[in-house]
């Protein structure tokens, strides 16, 4: 943290450029499902794929980066994965400004590690990935390594019952803040960690900054999930006033005009951001 | 636990059932790396898929289960995908006995999970998938209401640096076996749980079984991974002599005769387990 000289462009500068272009921190998830998208993209070859490039074109003028989640791809198996990739390779063309996050929570032995980082950062082209912190430091080498990319750990999930095991506690410490503290101290040697902060809990996320000094935290769960967008900003921005990545998914893209929505939280976001 | 008023078969049954077919606990992984597979293979239009049949073919005498790890097929992305798929269709077509075990490790909110669920248990129809505690029960709910399926929970992995996070103490006891507990009263109402233990850590195989009743582990890191028979088969089978999946990936499908090898692990497991 904080080491400005820097031979190339991190992640986290990438996205802290794009912010500055935009004025905006927000993140939209495309978690496309196809049951839930119109006829009009459902009846086409590459239906997820349509359904984005459309809400790629709606929002990306308050967006400053995009989070598919593989399992809404996945689900349809080879062909899902073959339109995150057309998804993926049309950000990169046109908005290559935009930070892309593959939202995979992976985490494996190291060995196994490896094949995920070049599937997802080197085969599909992401800037980023969500991972799992349970198998711990070591096997997350093969992301860790990369400095041309961020690793998302997650830290403290959105889900309701996210405390059964992130609550638990070490010597007085919830195993949520235990992690935020390795992750700051231990594995962010390469300055390209993130952590995964649930907006439905503003408290843990005033915590974790204070932990954490500048790093982003990735914060999924307004809209749909509920997270409430003041107190999160309030509590989570940093001292630049950035350092948050603030997802929004099936609000903005089920929305009758996901431009609109995209906008409206993009400026929620601000009124709050105090920069 | 212990229920033997079944509707129909669990896959714990079927996997007992190939057991005693076999006189067999060993498991192998399909971790297909194209870029250690025979030229006659990697020269086809699907070298997984027909490194895989002909592994099948040599081992499938000696195995109760083959554990693909997804990673190897995502890293070939939408063709990679199609190569499982064809060989979760050659099992199912060829010996439906034998079960099958997506190693995934997926963990992710509720709603997303419901997609990976999808994916994997219907889509590639796999019997049971490897998860993640991190993000607690009610998320995992999509795989734990599947009582046509196992759901196997990351406990205490095989991984050299596994301690940093799973070793944690709550409470004067160890996460890993925090979880174990966790999973054997709360997570398993459907009877459909098991456990993945690191055969590299015997000691802590032993303390599980007696946390965990007759649950079956599964157990992978032998071979190359170093972990070592004679233990973990000693310390961790149950009261019927079965109770672990034994997994040998590497060791077993780049060896140059994989099936007299697959035999030599069937016969040392064997050799310890005392039935």
């Amino acid at each position: 943290m904080g080491n400005t000289q820097r031979l190339s462009m991190t992640i986290v500068d990438k996205y802290n450029t794009r912010v500055e272009q935009t004025n905006s921190l927000l993140c939209v998830g495309l978690d496309t499902d196809v049951a839930r998208i119109p006829d009009n993209f459902r009846n086409t070859k590459f239906p997820r794929f349509e359904f984005n490039r459309y809400i790629i074109e709606q929002t990306h003028t308050f967006v400053s980066a995009y989070k598919p989640n593989m399992a809404f791809y996945e689900n349809n198996g080879a062909s899902g994965w073959h339109e995150l990739s057309l998804t993926i390779e049309y950000l990169r063309a046109n908005y290559p400004d935009i930070v892309t996050i593959c939202d995979a929570k992976r985490g494996d032995i190291e060995n196994t590690n490896a094949q995920y980082a070049h599937a997802i950062f080197d085969e599909l082209g992401f800037d980023a990935i969500t991972v799992s912190p349970y198998m711990g430091k070591q096997s997350l080498e093969p992301f860790l390594e990369r400095k041309d990319k961020a690793v998302i750990v997650l830290c403290r999930t959105s889900n309701d019952g996210a405390g059964e095991i992130q609550d638990l506690h070490i010597d007085g410490t919830p195993l949520w803040e235990f992690i935020a503290t390795k992750v700051v101290q231990e594995w962010n040697t390469h300055n390209n960690c993130m952590l995964v902060m649930g907006a439905t809990y503003p408290s843990e996320i005033q915590r974790v900054r204070r932990l954490v000094g500048e790093m982003t935290l990735l914060v999924p769960g307004i809209g749909t999930q509920g997270g409430q967008i003041e107190p999160i900003v309030v509590a989570g921005v940093n001292h630049l006033y950035k350092g948050l990545i603030i997802n929004a998914s099936r609000s903005v893209i089920y929305a009758d005009n996901p431009a609109q929505e995209a906008q409206r939280f993009r400026d929620k976001i601000n009124a709050h951001r105090g920069a």
